[in-house]
């Protein structure tokens, strides 16, 4: 998918549209979602032009997951969050509604309904086969 | 919180406990998370000891997301995946239940339940005195 430079984040980095920045350098941008998943939801993203993480330049991206990792530690703390939700979407079917690469920082709090490691356990010869799958692709 | 050297992906690591391995390198390793959100979900985790994001050593930081980038990118292959979600969780509230850090690489496809950008906005007032609180976090 081609880098569309008039996505809402391009126009944040140009200045063309406000935002409330939380953390700035030279490769990177922190600044809060505006329709938050909870208080101190906050977008990292990089400067450079990258559609989703697939074509990612990679010192765009180690440099968006170090500013990710700082503004972890600062959402945590700021907002006293037990737990804290690190989240990237590729793709429409994803989720990923603005087309410029970004990880999003969640405080997130026991008993919420989103978790990882809850059964049922898959079936092992089904797993195989999919890791299988996975190592071809990789190719 | 101390890294405890009996964690499942510790013994993973070591080669104590199997795993549906996709990939690994000298820093990394990619294996199937098995009790998968969806066909093909994987783990990225690094080699090196990390509770979490928020302590994990820069070079080992780096070269997962590089990992996990490459596992994205072969997962949506693999299972021709409209849409990948990155997900990392830190701290039980979050829904870590292994404390070794990882990245999940999750196949998603339209129609599911787990979008990020929807509303309501919130109030710009707020949002302010919030983005306020995570710049003196950083502090």
């Amino acid at each position: 998918m081609a880098y569309d430079t008039d996505n809402i984040f391009a126009r944040i980095l140009r200045g063309e549209i406000p935002c409330h920045r939380v953390y700035e350098d030279a490769d990177t941008l922190a600044f809060l979602d505006i329709m938050p998943k909870a208080d101190g939801h906050t977008l990292v993203i990089p400067k450079a032009a990258a559609t989703d993480l697939y074509g990612a330049p990679p010192e765009a991206l180690a440099a968006t997951i170090r500013t990710t990792q700082r503004i972890a530690a600062a959402v945590r703390k700021a907002f006293d969050a037990p737990g804290i939700m690190i989240a990237q979407l590729n793709g429409a079917a994803a989720g990923q509604s603005v087309f410029h690469m970004h990880f999003h920082v969640i405080p997130r709090y026991a008993g919420e309904d989103f978790r990882m490691h809850v059964g049922p356990k898959a079936d092992n010869t089904v797993l195989a086969a999919h890791a299988a799958r996975i190592r071809a692709a990789l190719e």
